[in-house]
C-alpha cells in the first residue's frame, strides 16, 4: 500500500466542539486500545485512538434557527458488530449475513425499538431526501413555479429514469428556465432495464436527465432560480441551497450539521453526518409534524401525500419502496439510499425509521425496513405472507430460477 | 412474514455421518442458545440449535478416491463476527464496513495465516474454477479436442463477454460439435460495458455466450464429449460431468463434498459448502503439486500456467484480477466469485489463499485479496504505491469524481 494507506485514516475530531465528556471518554478509549494492543503482542507503538459518542439532543426545537452544539465526533475506526439481523440463503446453507442498526423514534425524540448501535454516525445519503426537499415548499418555491404533486414526489426520487420520471423533469426544468446541462448530478445509464435498453437501441444520449437525483436537482435549481441566486454550483456546501437544506436538517435531526463530518454524496451534494437515531427523529417529526412551525408542518404533510400519491415516481417499476408503498397506498413513506441506508417514516405511529446496514448492502436494508414494519404491525401477516417475494426475495440464477432467499435472522426481537 | 418465514430455515444436518463429537458440540449450543434466550426474556420456547464445527482433515490423499467423512454440518446461523478488515470511506467518515475471514494455507493442509472463522462453511463461488476445471485435463479431453491455453483458462474464468472471450468460446463449441443452445448457464448482457452497449446498439441477442460462465460451461461439455455422455443436463449434481468436478474437489480440498451442504449456482451448477479452510487447502496444493499424482500436477500445472499466459481471458478489461495477474505477470492466480468470495494460488509460497467477506461484497473481498498479497510480500511497497488505485480503489462519484476509499483498516494483522 502507499504512504496514503501507511498513515492511518483517523476521524476528524472538531477541536471547539468537543465536549469535555467526549474527551474523557476519548481518554479512557485510547487506554482501552493501549492495553489491547499490548496484550496481542503488537510491537507497533501504541497509538491514541479518539471515541466520542455525540448523543443527538432530542428535545431541539425544530422552529428556531441551527444553533452552536457540539460537533459529532466520527467514532471509533473499529465500532463492535451490529447484529446479523438479515442473512443470505442458497440452497441448504446461510451464505451471507448482513448486520444492521436499525433505529425507531418518535416525534419527541424518544426511542421506541432499537436493533444495534444507532448513535454511530452514518450519512443518510438519498434516504432523506423527503427532508432534503423542505426549503423547495418553505421558501414558496414549488408554488410560484406551480409544482404539482408529481414534481414534489419527484424531488424526493431516486428514480429509474423511466419516461414517467425524465419526460416530467424535462418539463419541469423548463418551466424554470433551466435545462438539462443545468443539473450537475452527472450522468448515469437508467436503472430500468428496459428503458436503459431502449435508450441505447435508438441511440439517445446518456444525459443527466436519467441520473436517479435528477428530480432533486431540479427542485434545488428551483429554489435557485426562486431566490435569484446563481444556479451554477447549487451543489456546493455553501450554496445558499445547500445552505438552506443544512438548516432545514438540523432542525429536524436535532443536529447543527453544520459541523458534521462532511462527503460528497454520489450526485456531488454534500452528505452530512449523524447518528442513525438523528436520522430517525427527523423523519419522525415529518410524519408527526404537530409540534413544528405551521409552515413547516404543512411542507411536511405536503411532502408526504405527495409521495403517497404518487409512489411509482419515488423509485419506478419493480423498485421495493415504490411497489410496496403502491400495494399498501397511504400506510408509510419508504425512502432508500445508497450504502444500504433506508427511512420510514411512519404517519399512522407517529414515527421515524432509519436504518443502515453496516456492510452499504441495499438488498439487507430493504428486507429489515420490510421486517421492522412487520414488527410494527403496519404489514399484517396476511399481508406479509402475499407479499412473501417482496419482504423476503428469493435469489434467482441466471436461468430464474429461485436458489435461496433473503430474510430476518430472526436475531433478538428481530 | 409468510409461513415459509416462520418455520425457521436450520441447516440440514445429515444423521449418518454426523460425528459423536460434533453431536457433543450440537448439545453444548442447544443449551447455550437455551440460557441466552432465558436471559433475553424472550418468552418464545427455547429452541434447540444444532453446530457443528467439521474440521477439514488436513491430510486427505489427493490421489486416492473421494473417501466417506462425516459429513460438513452448516454451522450454527448465528456465528460470531469476522473482523471488519475493509473500510469504506467517504469523505471524513468511515461509511460502510466490511467483515472479512482469510485463510492461507500450505499443500501439507497448514495454516500459515488467518483471520477470522475459517472452519465455518462457505461456497466457493466461481472463485474454485481453476479447480473445477481438472477433468476437462485429466480426461483427457483438453487434448483430444487440441484445446489450447486460451481456451484452459477461459475454462476458468468469469468473464467479462468481450469478443476476445466469446470469439474464442463460439469457435471452441463449434470444435466438440456444440452450439450455443446447448450451454445451459443462462444468459445475461455483457459484464464489459462498451460491449454491452455496442450490443444493444447492434440489436444483437443477449445469449448464454455473454454469460461470464460460458467457457466453464463449454469445458464441461467437452467433457461429456470426450466420454461419449449426454449433454443435455451437465449441470446437475447427478450427471458425471458434475461427479468428476466433485470427486476432484472432494480430494484437493480433504473434505466429501458428495455429503456437503448444497445449493445451485449462478450459472446453474453445484455449489457444494465447505470450510474456508478448506477451500484455501485446494488451491495451496494447485499451487504446490509435488505430493500429488503425476497426472493431477501436471493438470494443475497447465492449468496455473494457461491463466498466467491468458489473465485477461479470466475476467477481461479493467477487472480486477485479470489486471493484477497482467501487472505482476506470472506471480499469482486469482481468481473471485460471487458472494464475496475470493481464491488465490501462489506457486512460488506454495500457498492457497481464500477469502470470504461475510456480507457478500466483492469490493471487500477484492481489497482482502490485495491486502493479503501484500501482507505475504508478493507485492512490493512500490508496487503498491504505483498500482494504489487497484489495491486500495477509489470510490467515485456520477461526475467521476474521487469521493472515498476502500481500504484495509489495519485491524489485527492485516
Amino acid at each position: 500500500m502507499g504512504p496514503a494507506a501507511k498513515a492511518r485514516w483517523r476521524p476528524r475530531i472538531q477541536g471547539s466542539g468537543f465536549s469535555a465528556m467526549a474527551r474523557k471518554a476519548a481518554r479512557k478509549t485510547a487506554g482501552r486500545n493501549a492495553i489491547a494492543k499490548r496484550s496481542a503482542g503488537n510491537k507497533a507503538p501504541a497509538k491514541t485512538k479518539v471515541k466520542a459518542k455525540a448523543k443527538a439532543t432530542s428535545k431541539a426545537s425544530a422552529k428556531g434557527p441551527a444553533r452552536t452544539k457540539p460537533a459529532i465526533a466520527a467514532r471509533d475506526p473499529k465500532p463492535p458488530a451490529n447484529p446479523a439481523l438479515i442473512e443470505v440463503t442458497r440452497g441448504e446453507m446461510v451464505e451471507s449475513r448482513h448486520r444492521i442498526a436499525v433505529a425507531v423514534v418518535d416525534a419527541g425524540g424518544k426511542l421506541v425499538e432499537s436493533w444495534g448501535d444507532i448513535e454511530r454516525p452514518i450519512y443518510g445519503r438519498s434516504a432523506v431526501k423527503p427532508l432534503q426537499a423542505l426549503p423547495l415548499l418553505e421558501s414558496g418555491a414549488a408554488d410560484a413555479f406551480a409544482l404539482g404533486e408529481p414534481e414534489i414526489a419527484l424531488a424526493c426520487a431516486s428514480h429509474n429514469g423511466e419516461p414517467q420520471h425524465t419526460d416530467r423533469v424535462r418539463h419541469w426544468l423548463g418551466r424554470i428556465g433551466c435545462e438539462v446541462a443545468d443539473l450537475e448530478c452527472g450522468a448515469h445509464l437508467p436503472l430500468h432495464e428496459p428503458t436503459m435498453l431502449q435508450l441505447i437501441a435508438n441511440g439517445g444520449d446518456v444525459t443527466a436527465i436519467y441520473n436517479n437525483c435528477s428530480g432533486k436537482h431540479a427542485g434545488f435549481l428551483t429554489t435557485a432560480r426562486h431566490e435569484g441566486e446563481p444556479t451554477r454550483g447549487y451543489i456546493r456546501f455553501e450554496h445558499p441551497v445547500q445552505q438552506r437544506v443544512t438548516k432545514a436538517m438540523s432542525e429536524m435531526t436535532g443536529v447543527d450539521l453544520t459541523r458534521a463530518p462532511r462527503g460528497i454524496d454520489g450526485c456531488g451534494i454534500p452528505v452530512l453526518g449523524m447518528p442513525l437515531r438523528a436520522m430517525a427523529h427527523g423523519l419522525a417529526r415529518m410524519a408527526d409534524p404537530r409540534k413544528l412551525s405551521a409552515d413547516r408542518a404543512n411542507a411536511c404533510k405536503r411532502i408526504l401525500a405527495a409521495i403517497m400519491a404518487w409512489p411509482a415516481l419515488l423509485g419506478g417499476t419493480g423498485r421495493f419502496g415504490s411497489t410496496l408503498m403502491a400495494t399498501l397506498r397511504g400506510r408509510f413513506v419508504l425512502k432508500g439510499g445508497a450504502e444500504g441506508v433506508y427511512a420510514g417514516i411512519l404517519p399512522s405511529l407517529g414515527l421515524g425509521v432509519a436504518i443502515k446496514a453496516d456492510d452499504g448492502a441495499g438488498r439487507a436494508a430493504e428486507v429489515a425496513m420490510a421486517q421492522t414494519l412487520r414488527r410494527l404491525k403496519l404489514i399484517s401477516t396476511a399481508e406479509a405472507k402475499q407479499l412473501a417475494d417482496l419482504l423476503m426475495p428469493p435469489v434467482l440464477n441466471r436461468a430464474h430460477l429461485e436458489v435461496g432467499r433473503i430474510r430476518s435472522t430472526g436475531e433478538g426481537r428481530f
